[in-house]
C-alpha cells in the first residue's frame, strides 16, 4: 500500500484538494460579510475602550491545562514542536488572556479591558453548524470588583449586536451566588455544580424530568427540590416591574443571595440609566450554562427568532481568573460573542448579501490600445472613494457583463476609445438592466457615490 | 522526577506564564496600530476588487507539502492530530489558496482576485524581529495572464504603503524571463536555478564576488560571467527615461528576452497613466530573491530609509501555482505585505503612538450615588461617535488621572453630583494640563469631535 503511494507521487499524481473534517473555507460573499461583522464589533469595543491585544494561536500546554477539565484535553490539538516541547493550539481566549495580564501586568496599568478577536480550536465532533476551528470575539474587563463592570459587558453585548442590525435578541441574567445563596440555605453547597448540571438541562428534558433528577441523582428531600424549583423558574418577566420588590424576600436567607439579589439590583439601577431597550434583557434564575466557571453575574443572549441555534453572546464574572499564574488574584468579567453563530443565523434570516466583491462597479474592456487608459479611469474612481474592479483582459462583451453578473457588481462601464476622448460613459446598471448615459467623470463620481 | 512534578501540581503551585520560544504577544499600543494599519490595507484591497476570503490555520500536510522543499520541511509544525492524521499548520497563504481555488473554481468564477490577512508558522531560528508565527498579507489575481493584472499588484504595494502614510519607498521590479533569456543566450539554461542563487548575494557580497563564485561554482568562461555581470548590474535609473532606448538590443537575443522585456514595457506603460509616483519604483535586473518560484515579473519593496530591515513588500508571478491539485493549469500573480516588518521599521521611525487606548476621554468618578449616571452621560457621548471609557468605581481622583496618564486618553472629565444637575463640565487636556470649563453636553461633543 505505502509502495503504491510513492509509486503514485513518483508520478507527480494530483493531490485531491480538500479541507481537514471540521475545518472549512470561508468563501467570498460569506467573508465580506464576517469582515463587515468583525469591523463593526470591534467598534464598538473600542468606543467603550477596549484595546486590541493578541496571544500566539501555539502555547505551552501547561499554560493552556492549567485550569482544563478532561473533557477539554481530549478535544485539544496537542503535540510536540520541533524542539521537544509540550504545545497546544489556543481552545479560547480566556486562559491566554490570564496569562498575558499576569505577564504584562506592570505595562498594563488596571484596570484593563481588552477585546481578542481570532480563531481557536477544539477537536469536537463535527456537526451542522460546529466546526473544529471557529472564530470568537472576547472582551473582557479585568482588576475591578465594581458592578459597573458587569453593565458595561451586557451594554457592549447590546450595543454590539445593535450595531449589526439586529434587534430581536434577549439577554438573559442570573447570578452565581444565587444558586450559591440557595443551596448554602438548604444546607447542600457541596453540591452546587450537580445542581447547575441538572438545572441546565431544563430546556431539553422540562421542569418536572428536572425535579425527578435531582430528587434521584442529588439524594435531596422533596422539600429541598420544592426550594430549588420555586427558584429556578422565578423569572422577571412573570413580575414585570415588581420583579425586585417580589424577590425581596429572599435576601433574608443569607448573606450570599442579599448579595447576588443586590448587584443584579445595581446592575439594573444603570442598565435602565444608559438608554438601552428593557425588551432586550431580563432575569432568569433557570440561566445555569457555564455557571460552573464563574462566581457572580452571568449572561447568555439568544435570538428570538432562532433560540434554537443558542447562546450568540455570553459570559460573566470569573474572580479566579489568574489563580494559576498568580497569588495575587485579578478579578474579572467578561464575555464572547459566536460570530459564527450569528452568521449562521443571519444566512438563515437571509440577510446577507450574496454579493462576491466588494467592488460597486466593473471596468469592462472593449480595446487592447486603450487598456492603460482605462486603469488611470479607474483610479481616478478610486481616489474619489469608489471601490473599482477593472477586467483585466479586453475579451467579449458579453463575457464581461456574465463576470459582473456573477460576481455582484452594481454597475457595468464598458471602456474604450470614446470613453477615453469624450469623457462620457454609458453605465449599465446589472440590477434593473437601465443603461445611463453620463456625460462627465464628475457626474459619474457622484452617480455612483449616491 | 515525574513524581515530584505531580506533587507540586496537587499543591497547586504556579505556573509560570511565558511564551514559547519566537512567539511573542503584542501588547495594546502595538496591537491598536497594527490594527489600524490592516484596516487601511484591507481598504485599499477592497478599492481595487479584491475580496476577503479564509482557509484554516491547519491543513493536511500532504496538502502543504506539494510544492515544500526539504528546507521549508524542517520549518514546519507537522504532527498527527487524534484521528492520527498528517496535519500542519500553513506557512503562507499561497498554497492554501492554490487549494482552494481549485476546490471552489466553479464557485468562484475566473478571474478571481482574493486577500487574506492572517498569521503563518514557521519553526525558524527567533532572531531579532523575525518570529514563528507571523502576520502575512497577501493579495493574488488568478486566471489570467494579462500584464494588467502585474501592474495592478504593483498598484496596490503603492496604494498600500500611501494609505500608510510612508512615502520614502521604492518597488524593485525585475523579470524572471531577463534571467532566463540571458541564459538561453549563453546556453546555460539547465544552470538558472544556480545563477538566481549567487547572484541574490550581490548586495551582501558584492559584484566582485559574485563573479568568483560564477566563475569557479557553475564552471562558467570569462566571457559567459561577463554576459551576466553586464546585465544584473543594469538598472533603469542609470539611464533615466532612455532606459527602454538602451535595453532595445537585447530584444534580438531570443523570444523570451524579447518578451520579458515587453512584458516590463507594458507594465511602464500602465504604471506611467496611472498617477503613481515614479520616484517610488524601478527597473534593476539584479533583483533575484525569490524569482526561482515565479515565472514573470517580480518586485520587492523596500524602505529608502531602513532598506536594512528587507523587504516589506514582495510578490510576482508564478504561472503554475496550482499544478499540484489539476491539470487545468492556472496563472496568477500576488504579492504580500510583511505587516511586522513594517510594524518594526515605523517603531525605528518613532511614527508609533504609545497610547494603550482607543478612547479619547476618561470619565472620572467620584461619587458612588451618581455611578449609573455616569454611565449614561457616557453611552450620550459615545451615540455621538466618541470613544469614551468609564473609570469602573469611585476612588482618589489623583488615582484615576494616573490611571488616565498611563494609558494615554487626552481628556478626563470628573463625574459626580454638579455635573448631573447641571449639565456643565470641566474638561481636563491631559496633554498640557489645560482646565476647559464646557457649558452643556453640545458644547461637550463639539469640542472632543474637533
Amino acid at each position: 500500500m505505502k509502495k503504491n503511494q510513492e509509486l503514485n507521487e513518483d508520478k507527480e499524481s494530483l493531490i485531491y484538494p480538500k479541507t481537514l473534517s471540521g475545518f472549512r473555507d470561508i468563501l467570498p460573499s460569506l467573508a465580506i460579510t464576517k469582515e463587515d461583522m468583525i469591523v463593526k464589533i470591534k467598534g464598538v469595543f473600542r468606543k467603550f475602550g477596549f484595546v486590541p491585544i493578541e496571544t500566539p494561536h501555539l502555547e505551552y500546554t501547561e499554560i493552556l491545562l492549567g485550569k482544563g477539565s478532561d473533557e477539554i484535553q481530549k478535544q485539544l490539538y496537542r503535540f510536540l514542536d520541533n524542539g521537544k516541547r509540550d504545545v497546544t493550539l489556543r481552545f479560547d481566549h480566556t486562559v491566554p488572556l490570564a496569562r498575558f495580564v499576569v505577564q504584562h501586568k506592570n505595562s498594563l496599568g488596571l484596570p484593563f479591558k481588552r477585546y481578542a478577536v481570532g480563531n481557536v480550536f477544539r477537536g469536537e465532533s463535527p456537526q451542522s453548524g460546529r466546526y473544529r476551528e471557529f472564530t470568537q470575539c472576547d472582551f473582557d474587563f479585568i482588576g475591578t470588583y465594581s458592578i459597573t463592570a458587569d453593565s458595561e459587558i451586557v451594554q457592549v453585548i447590546y450595543s454590539s449586536l445593535k450595531a449589526l442590525k439586529i434587534d430581536d435578541f434577549t439577554i438573559f441574567l442570573n447570578n452565581r451566588k444565587i444558586v450559591n445563596g440557595l443551596c448554602e440555605k438548604i444546607n447542600i453547597s457541596h453540591k452546587v455544580s450537580d445542581v447547575l448540571r441538572i438545572v441546565d438541562k431544563i430546556n431539553k428534558i422540562g421542569a418536572e424530568q428536572v425535579r425527578l433528577e435531582l430528587m434521584k441523582e442529588l439524594e435531596l428531600s422533596e422539600a429541598e427540590v420544592d426550594e430549588i424549583m420555586i427558584f429556578i423558574t422565578i423569572r422577571e418577566r412573570d413580575h414585570k416591574d415588581n420583579f425586585f420588590k417580589f424577590i425581596e424576600k429572599y435576601k433574608g436567607y443569607n448573606a450570599t443571595m442579599k448579595g447576588g439579589i443586590e448587584e443584579l439590583e445595581f446592575m439594573y439601577q444603570i442598565l435602565r440609566k444608559v438608554g438601552i431597550n428593557s425588551n432586550n434583557y431580563t432575569i432568569d434564575f433557570s440561566v445555569a450554562r457555564g455557571l460552573g466557571y464563574y462566581t457572580g453575574i452571568v449572561y447568555e443572549t439568544t435570538l428570538d427568532k432562532m433560540p434554537q441555534i443558542g447562546a450568540v453572546a455570553s459570559g460573566g464574572r470569573f474572580d479566579n481568573l489568574t489563580k494559576s499564574f498568580s497569588n495575587d488574584n485579578l478579578p474579572g468579567v467578561g464575555a464572547s460573542i459566536g460570530i459564527d453563530r450569528l452568521i449562521t443565523a443571519l444566512e438563515k434570516l437571509e440577510v446577507i448579501s450574496s454579493s462576491q466583491t466588494p467592488a460597486k462597479v466593473l471596468i469592462a474592456n472593449l480595446d487592447e490600445s486603450y487598456l492603460a487608459e482605462s486603469y488611470a479611469f479607474a483610479n481616478t474612481l478610486r481616489n474619489a472613494g469608489i471601490a473599482v474592479e477593472v477586467y483585466p483582459e479586453v475579451s467579449k462583451i458579453a463575457k464581461q457583463f456574465a463576470f459582473a453578473n456573477k460576481k455582484g457588481h452594481e454597475y457595468l462601464i464598458a471602456y474604450g476609445e470614446k470613453e477615453t476622448i469624450t469623457f462620457t460613459y454609458i453605465l449599465a446598471d446589472l440590477k434593473n438592466g437601465d443603461k445611463i448615459p453620463i456625460d462627465s467623470i464628475e457626474s459619474l463620481i457622484l452617480k455612483l457615490k449616491e
